[in-house]
């Protein structure tokens, strides 16, 4: 006689876009090193060997809920590629040719679009860029500067390449909109290079910029 | 005896709603040039004389459909106040300043945030920065740089302040967000200032960068 299962599976999709709902609530609310596996799973009311079963690793599972269209760490040896010599037109350039391709150009429209739109999804990409950009970024520029200033440079040219993003691709102002890549790369690599490695000029009172005042 | 009247009387917030909703319409698909009163009147069904007669002319009428916080005309004195010299910390300086005006910059967010998401509105927001803002601008540029560069300078300068208001105030990015206007002007006005004035290491070769290729 065979016995009639009851009630959902484990590890049925239901249980699988419980855990990812949550997650994205918690990532977005905790911040990424706010969260932890635990305190998901006890919201999403499984056990948290669940969680890692379908996930892996903490960081594992905030890719799965931020489904980034390229992975950055894919792209950070190609810009580092030569060290810094060049390195802010190496990285305007991959900038371009991700936004340029079909389809990852489609995925970023619509990452950027849902962060402008929706506070939960510019929280996502808010952490995304902290923790899986600036982090692995750092060490490829500590010898050349001061790490504490890496966040300020990092949000600069977050500015700078977002901004790109909007004017060239989403509101399209002319003529950034059609101008040719050596054109922008021309144009915006100085500003990434300052950026990056420049002096910021900083103002010497009042709070270091790196840990800016609540 | 009184006569009733029948149907709508020319004039009702009706009529008034239905040009608006037709010009926001043409404007966005035939750009400000492109459009006229004739033509909006004509697709609204109702004469030209009636269209001047509620919104005055087709650049009051622009106005009365982007209902911009501000409007740029009032702050290019203060920007162009005392020449080019530090021209970049004024204009970084009033841009965070509108943005930081609880009423405009709330205002702001919104236009931002429904040119990203709406294609009528991020159409409309060009032509408002390429008519409202680059024409004005040009004149008082034209002493010190290629008046035929302009336009690729402003859509630069527009690259640079719209991703800082992105990632300052709708998408957050630290330490950015939270950074005083010190550090940030600091940081971004030789930016600003490079792409209204300094040199821009534009390819030589291809076509001018102010005629970009379709």
């Amino acid at each position: 006689m065979i016995r009639r299962r009851t009630g959902r599976r484990p590890g049925n999709q239901d249980t699988r876009g419980t855990i990812l709902t949550t997650a994205r609530e918690t990532f977005a609310e905790q911040g990424y090193d706010g969260a932890s596996i635990r305190q998901i799973a006890a919201s999403a009311g499984v056990d948290p060997a669940l969680v890692h079963h379908y996930f892996g690793t903490k960081e594992q599972l905030f890719l799965a809920v931020v489904r980034p269209p390229i992975d950055p760490a894919s792209l950070l040896p190609t810009i580092f590629a030569g060290g810094i010599d060049g390195i802010a037109e190496r990285m305007v350039a991959t900038f371009l040719s991700v936004w340029e391709n079909p389809a990852s150009g489609t995925a970023f429209r619509s990452l950027l679009r849902g962060a402008v739109s929706h506070q939960t999804t510019g929280r996502l990409l808010r952490e995304f860029f902290a923790t899986q950009i600036v982090r692995r970024v750092i060490p490829q520029m500590g010898a050349h500067i001061d790490p504490a200033e890496v966040p300020l440079r990092a949000s600069l040219v977050a500015s700078q390449l977002f901004g790109l993003a909007l004017t060239r691709y989403i509101v399209e102002f002319e003529p950034i909109a059609s101008a040719s890549k050596e054109t922008v790369i021309a144009a915006v690599a100085p500003t990434i290079q300052r950026y990056l490695i420049g002096d910021l000029s900083l103002p010497t009172t009042g709070p270091p910029a790196s840990y800016p005042p609540s």
